[in-house]
């Protein structure tokens, strides 16, 4: 049972677009009006449901969310599109909206047409199974998850539950992700939007799983103010809600890291002292990108010199015999060469799942920690047939 | 056998340097001075040895090089840097050379110090051991090579011959690759530095085998003139001597690309019709780095989805609507979308050891070719544990 906040409903059933028979498509609905912000891949090839989330985004209000997965409906023209408009229509008549307070999103395989009459009929049946219960929803958004992702907290009297599905294609701008934060607290929607962008950056966008960023990603909040109260907009009440909200973000983030495809470590990479904080994401980005470290990992190997050899292509000048680093606990590196920590210590550190990589710039004070997964044999073979 | 331009010797030894017992240390020398020219890694952790070899280019004069495998003395510190000094003068004091005209290579394991008084004996023996024959050379070099990397060519009396090692760590800019060219063509040290600037950056500079750019990567050419005639300094003769040069750098980057680490296919990126060359080669490069696309050519899976996903982080805005993909020769994405390819007979055709993807983007003339490979379950096998 995973309770909702006051005033949503939410279901979660299968029919049939996943051949293994499991639940395929969810619905998240609000019994009232709700303020609706977004964020979305920065993909070039967003896909078709981006589009429209967007324009409902920008709209600022939303009533109810329909996500289907096996399909991503991306890289599929205006073909594409209009699948995703039936689709908008469809929810809307089955839950008895109008079409511009429904957000449909899509994740699954790239490059294939939706099968519009199987997701019209499980839009009838998910409508008809809506109850204040996400755990089937939660189900329903899966790909290649090994188990559902929620999050929640309080504020006050007003709850706030999120939903992501993560796995593979993990990079930022944006992961691979889909996530939907619902809360009953009374708030505005620019002030919504702008907690959901002061959060984005460090939870979500910090996720690097594979450097491969996604056509689907979709943060998206709704806020439908049935905890009552005057409405949040600004000031100390902004700054709690923001919290709140960060907090079920960094859950679902991590919970998303420790569910990568493949992966049998969840890896931070923590850049401290850069210049700034921009500065400090952009190192640890270079270094949770290495193929070559992630495969180190993978092997409890704490090759320090492939830390290192990521930092030094990182698009910005600084000092290579200033930095530090430590693996699993040991400084290995120390002023760019040999550091005087203990290799046999820093292996039997890096064997547990959770392992630290700690990169010390010495410059000023910008620090970002970007999680990220080591790249095992079973990463490579699950890619590798995909599609078929 | 492979004969050596006029005035050039060679050598390649076991000095104990790889546990392996394989040849390890190689010297190349010239039986008089030669005009030196260089193009080496940029990445902010270049090994000590590249911080010596830029001095003697800039001087653009040299008389041999010597090279070890099995420790790249990177990320070693000021200690590092006194080895390879100490590298260059045994070499200089047992070939009798000025150490001012003696570049020393190293390629291995980073972070470790080097041992030099096994090189010393080694470069004793290797000086001891020079003929008019490339063959041990091109051995010694080798790290994780499954065999030798040389090309030649003629260009009037004179010849060009060429040596590499390649295998891990590939990527712009440059790829984790010692090359070493040698030439009796009289050439003027200013021309031969625009020669080879003007060659290495459809050649090396568009290996992208791993999107892991070394500490180490170091291109030489060295020209003694033995052939005679006027110097080439511009014009006709200078382009046909860039002409010979890019056919035997083209071939050594083509054995490259076909001998990366667990590497089942070369795969050739081939993006036409980009604004221009260079934004065509940034977006071969962003198809190139995709990890999921590589898996899924190791798979002979034609999933043309994650050609359009990686293409469309490329840092430049472009219409992706215009885009047309082909895979083993079958147009499977047409503007865009779904294209009238077969994808049974591009997944034949991925089947072969060389492939090709073709991106056409039409926008305008420019365009680029990146060569990578697929992403093997060997790959990550092998780069599990490499330092130990």
């Amino acid at each position: 049972m995973i309770a909702l906040p006051e005033g949503f409903s939410a279901a979660g059933i299968a029919c049939g677009l996943k051949a293994s028979g499991k639940l395929d498509l969810g619905i998240l609905a609000s019994d009232r009006p709700a303020a609706a912000a977004g964020v979305f891949t920065t993909n070039r090839y967003a896909a078709a449901p981006i589009a429209l989330g967007r324009k409902i985004v920008k709209r600022g209000r939303a009533r109810a969310i329909v996500v289907n997965s096996g399909n991503a409906n991306a890289c599929t023209g205006p073909d594409g599109l209009a699948d995703s408009r039936a689709m908008t229509r469809k929810a809307a008549s089955a839950l008895g909206l109008d079409p511009t307070d429904v957000i449909v999103s899509s994740t699954g395989v790239i490059g294939q047409r939706m099968d519009i009459p199987t997701i019209a009929t499980g839009i009838d049946m998910a409508a008809a199974a809506l109850r204040a219960d996400g755990t089937a929803f939660s189900e329903a958004i899966m790909t290649t998850d090994t188990r559902p992702k929620t999050a929640r907290a309080r504020i006050g009297d007003a709850r706030v539950v999120g939903f992501a599905k993560g796995a593979g294609m993990m990079a930022p701008e944006m992961a691979t992700m889909l996530c939907y934060v619902l809360t009953d607290a009374h708030i505005t929607q620019p002030a919504l939007q702008r907690c959901l962008d002061a959060v984005v950056g460090a939870t979500f966008n910090s996720l690097d799983l594979d450097a491969c960023m996604s056509t689907n990603d979709t943060v998206i909040a709704l806020a439908n103010g049935a905890a009552g109260g005057t409405a949040i907009d600004g000031g100390e009440r902004e700054r709690e809600f923001t919290a709140a909200l960060r907090d079920v973000c960094a859950s679902l983030a991590h919970q998303i890291a420790d569910d990568g495809e493949g992966m049998t470590k969840l890896v931070a990479i923590r850049v401290r002292s850069a210049r700034d904080d921009r500065e400090a994401r952009v190192a640890a980005g270079r270094v949770a990108g290495s193929v070559l470290l992630r495969c180190a990992l993978n092997g409890a190997d704490p090759y320090w010199g492939r830390v290192l050899a990521a930092l030094g292509t990182a698009p910005f000048r600084f000092d290579p015999s200033k930095v530090d680093v430590w693996m699993g606990g040991e400084k290995l590196c120390e002023g760019g060469s040999f550091g005087p920590g203990d290799a046999s210590k820093a292996r039997a550190a890096l064997q547990q799942r959770e392992v630290e990589i700690v990169i010390d710039m010495h410059r000023g004070d910008g620090e970002s920690t970007v999680l990220t997964n080591d790249l095992s044999v079973e990463y490579v073979r699950f890619n590798t047939e995909y599609t078929t």
